[in-house]
């Protein structure tokens, strides 16, 4: 499968973290060309801070793989991690991170905490932007509607 | 209760740690004065790369007060947290972080990664360094057996 694809198949958690109202993102972990493990957006449904697409993902692979390194495993996620998701990964050892969306706001490389590529740390792997409108369009989508809710309860008032 | 008394009920539960062969660090969430959850570091255990002391105190306080958002909330912990925590810490909205060990080689704040601070971030917060002796020392006792294990299985061979 190609990364292209791998994206889609995370966009499938970010669409069902949008049906239960969250912010939509969606995450996988792939080794080997196989997806082992998934992971959505439930921060508000588990009122659980840590509760990103990434570090569900990254939790459930490590119990598929019984261990806490992620040997040769790749991230697919729909929105570029925040900095506490993009340092599990380096905790994880992950081999590399996929990410079809930039968050300008709350991204970890556009922040600048570019801790994949932090070499007084034990780890590194790549971290790669593959622009995919659907992973960027579903957000949009969902903060259009929010802020549509938001002039219309205001307006209610 | 002074930072110390709290910092010295995090080390019970970093000394619980060392119990199951982990790298003691333990961590509590104090809100209004109260302990309201704790964490240890339980990563080999639960082979689960995100299993640090901070991140299950962190949702278990979220647990404890049906809110991903930690309002009003201090985090005492033994050593100065990574990247991961640290942002963990920005994620919940913490008010305040507590260390009572610097960690050189993978502590965010030595490492120059000050999400803490980050005005960009949509939430700032406090994290003090306060120097514990006990701290320190239950993780230098654990990495000086560590080294002499593999030094006594080195000779076996």
């Amino acid at each position: 499968m190609s990364s292209k694809k791998f994206l889609l198949e995370a966009l499938k958690h970010a669409t069902d973290a949008l049906t239960r109202d969250e912010v939509p993102v969606g995450a996988i972990i792939v080794k080997d060309g196989i997806v082992i493990a998934y992971g959505s957006n439930t921060r508000e449904e588990m009122q659980d801070p840590t509760g990103h697409a990434e570090m569900t993902a990254i939790r459930e692979a490590a119990k598929a793989l019984s261990s806490w390194r992620l040997i040769n495993c790749e991230l697919y996620v729909t929105l570029e991690p925040c900095p506490m998701c993009l340092s599990a990964c380096q905790q994880a050892r992950l081999k590399r991170v996929v990410y079809g969306a930039k968050d300008e706001k709350g991204g970890a490389i556009c922040l600048g905490y570019h801790v994949h590529q932090d070499v007084k740390l034990n780890h590194q792997f790549e971290a790669i932007y593959e622009p995919e409108t659907d992973c960027s369009q579903i957000l949009k989508d969902f903060f259009s509607k929010q802020r549509n809710l938001k002039k219309t309860e205001k307006s209610a008032k």
